[in-house]
């Protein structure tokens, strides 16, 4: 088959490999109909994750059908059509069994397209198919579902769960890159009374306002923490999620919420950030962080069947597998092309 | 002034009556601008409340002006626009110290056009002043903000809250009337993936319909269970919300219900259900009971405020303040003239 | 081997039978060291569960060893020393996934005894191995540990946890023999400031002091609701727990607790109970039932092994496992014998 | 009357006053029969708060008996003995209303012995004493309830239920003075597995354990990370509390958790630490700050007053009312005194 593979630092070529096959008893083998690229995936061609070795298939994220299966895989069979998570799910150890998939201590948790072979391929392997494929219901096309293998779930689990969103609050949302859009498309689930966006980008606040923002705050030009207050008696934001993943964005949420605040970290961070406890001490604050669990991928999937969630907008282009390449150089110069997310196609 | 007064059983007269005066430091005086009938109001009327005594002026919803306030009041002065909730809430006690209005110990709970002269009047007192007067927001007119007197927070804190709802469940929702409705307009907020109403009049399943159920059923001409079962592969609904108060519907929401399942009542009940326990004991399920605290009426006026909650279309007719008995009239015969909630202005 | 074998109403053996083989990769086979016998398996003695064949081996609670494994099960291994759960979990289905075992829907649940051979065995096959075995600490002999097959989870999830019970909290317990004395034993991990134990007979009530209770009532010579409201400024109990499983008990639960209040329905019913809607349903109350999930054995055995509990003293009468016959005598005659649970080993 | 009072950086008497006398209809006036000094009053001594004006009555606990009341008090009348919270609520605004009362914003939280004068006096004046004093049980003596007015509800509130402490867990506390000891005291009241407690100090940790701490490490001679990582299968803590109040305790809570766990901040901070959010960022936690909000006080007397909890060990020095120069003394040279508390009695 062919794939996307990984080479070393700044390396990656779509080419052939050999097909892959069950190793254990819980793998299935699935066919590829959608993928998509994460902007993890970019961090390990910079060489960013040194876990991830040379000759890794990448890739994270899937829509397709299920070719064969271990002879201990029990609810999916050959011809089912399945999202592919990012998590994969050991089901015994005792993060699975508290729906905590992203801990896994079971040989799961992130490990497709990072310690194992990937997605953007044409054929994937995947362990514990019972507890790391979900069926996708029928009449959903794969553009419908595919950014519920990560994106839409780490956006609602580790923002709006995480962060305790309830009806009437006020969510400030600090990033409106893919991730900061899907934590607005989730806080807006719990029906708050403001959604505020905040970036540096206009093009992005754009964005955020077409996904449900009601404000939209640009720091290069405004005092967000003034604005902030202005809308919420003095006080500050209910809620506050960090959707960037660098410690200036992150203290700007300590400082945004009010006394009794959450600030949700969604963010992928590389440095520590400082922590103001001489102010936060006496604020009674909950701050949170979190790799996605996915343990909202049915809730979600039932969202999209019944209407309530489209995910749809996010996919801003669209390329067939073959053109990997081409869909990677988009995708990685987002700020010129406009890309949220890039579908690629069987 | 002038004022609705019940003088026993089948009798009711828009009268002329003393104006109230402060007794209790903790008082306001406040001149109604809109006030409206419930439900309650008939029973009283019927004589189905006997602690309510010959001579009471009815009504427990109101919008108004404050005119007058006791010594110790703080937090509204003349001139403020206020809501005046069902509920009145001593703040002292034990219960109104955990949020729990309506159990008050100390004097409060549901008081108003029940145990004391209520608000179909000119003026009404208000005990409690600073814990049971809500502050309207700027801009908003009477008819958005006077659903939240009682009949939204009823149908919020003790159908949807209590009831536990989640994104991407399912909701059977059992009585389409006004309490139904608010139930349906609550629900919505949570973002459930189905919203399933349930009545035997077609024209208030009509109206659920615009409320925003996805799902009508007739229980006259189908059966309802099943229809609940094949939404939900076979398992019941999530969340049964009782709105009618009579022990068929009580017992069909437990029946409607999964494993797991939660029944939340709101319905006003004069008579015990039966409790199929050899069914229930082994299906987890929760069923909760509950008299509004109105802990979520500032919650409420925000959604409000920030325009995602819109509560006039209950208001079906209009009618001034002197046309009390006119208007007691048309919601009296609901079935005929398709009254949800009536508006008394001044 | 040798097992305990239901023959139909009225019959069993201590008999011949053929060792149990592994039939599923995810079985494990046991040899039972310690097994017990549980009230429900009177009831299927007495033809009560219906679903319950003729020829099949009783019993669903056991300490053993590991004897085999099918070739997918992967967290335990021949020699380890397990805990058999009286519930399987799948691990896959929709509930196991949330931690509701109980309500297994892919061929788990409680099946040990009832639906496939049980534990009162020399040996006995366990489905679902890796999510339904739980592993001895070191040093916890076997009856340290037999009671969270069953007893302790079930009083702990059913009674305690459901019940929300918390520091402070007065506490009611309804049925004082074995459920009702692990419901104490369970209650008192959340510091209670009152166990207030109700009973027919003095020698369970008796018992329910040595367990913890600090308050015991006959309701043959006392009114439990007089005291319960003396004890509680005349409110009610926080929290009543019915162990008893018949209608009136539980009736009595709903009139002993206070407005806010919650009933955790343990016991197992055979027939409706009378639900007083017309007096709770201003009252603000929860009512809950389950079967036991087991998500809580882990803990429980945290807690024995670290000495925070110790369930010895259920256990009154020993035997070894060839004594089944009599042990099943001394167990179903517990108002003479004093038997609260027997321990048969191998 | 005779009262402690502050007059500047590094200088107290006591000394004569004028009596307090009622200002506002809610206040109270309370004859101190107990008071306590607590390490805040040492740094207002040393200057460290600056909004404490010279003239100042220290002390914000206290136990008395109520010598009059204002005209809208209704809850308490002269005579009644009286628990002095630390924390004042006017009941109104809304974070009393959501029991968050260290947050008042209409002019409670704390306030005694900081911006009004203390209860370190023969007579003190209590605002708003409807909502901010507790009834003391019959029974019970001034030593009995005095920790409650400030030391167990900070620990309870802040440590134990922020840190969301459940039975089977594994708990650290950093900080083995006066507050960690009463984290110690709360942490038991939800049975844990283990208690960890952490210190420099060998006569703290000799506390720690007869407090109820079953593990006591020392990071001068042990590593502490590997300690609780060898209790806890290499995971980590459940629970870590911070009961000291520098950034370097802080760092060390946020490494001994397991993925999953929380830290509870309770230790006064007055510089910001470092949250190394490279590492923490995947492992799903949860941080929390808080000032006490004596929410949980009327639960804590139900447990002094059921024998539950008894606080009297935390009283190392007994003295009278007009020994206070003596006790400063010995309460600020606790590392040579041994002091935990010190009471001070009319």
């Amino acid at each position: 088959m062919q794939a996307l593979v990984y080479s070393g630092p700044g390396q990656k070529s779509w080419t052939d490999v050999p097909d892959p096959r069950i190793i254990d008893e819980t793998d299935a083998i699935i066919r590829v109909t959608a993928t998509t690229i994460c902007g993890t995936d970019l961090h390990i061609l910079k060489g960013d994750v040194p876990d991830t070795e040379a000759g890794r298939i990448l890739g994270h994220e899937a829509v397709g059908i299920v070719e064969t299966v271990g002879s201990a895989v029990t609810t999916v069979k050959p011809g089912d059509r399945v999202l592919v998570s990012c998590v994969s799910a050991c089901g015994r150890c005792r993060y699975c069994r508290e729906g905590s998939y992203g801990q896994c201590l079971g040989g799961g948790g992130w490990i497709l397209g990072y310690k194992i072979d990937g997605t953007q391929a044409e054929l994937v392997r995947t362990p514990f198919a019972d507890t790391s494929l979900y069926l996708v219901p029928d009449g959903l096309d794969d553009e419908s579902v595919l950014m519920l293998a990560d994106i839409l779930p780490t956006a609602y689990e580790v923002g709006v769960v995480n962060g305790g969103i309830r009806p009437g609050d006020t969510v400030a949302i600090v990033g409106a890159g893919p991730i900061g859009l899907a934590a607005i498309t989730g806080a807006k689930m719990f029906s708050p009374a403001h959604i505020i966006a905040i970036d540096l980008a206009d093009s992005r606040l754009e964005a955020a306002k077409q996904f449900g923002a009601d404000v939209i705050i640009n720091p290069s030009r405004e005092d967000a923490e003034t604005i902030v207050r202005e809308l919420t008696d003095g006080l500050g934001a209910d809620v506050a999620i960090e959707a960037v993943g660098v410690s200036d964005t992150f203290e700007m949420c300590t400082r945004l919420i009010r006394p009794g605040g959450h600030v949700a970290n969604v963010g992928v961070h590389g440095k520590p950030a400082t922590l103001h406890l001489e102010d936060l001490w006496t604020r009674n604050v909950t701050i949170t962080t979190g790799l996605v669990d996915t343990w909202s991928t049915p809730t979600l999937l039932k969202l999209v069947h019944s209407g309530q969630l489209d995910t749809r907008s996010f996919v801003t282009h669209r390329f067939e597998l073959g053109q990997a390449m081409e869909a990677y150089d988009v995708f990685s110069r987002a700020a010129e092309t406009g890309a949220l997310k890039v579908l690629l196609h069987a």
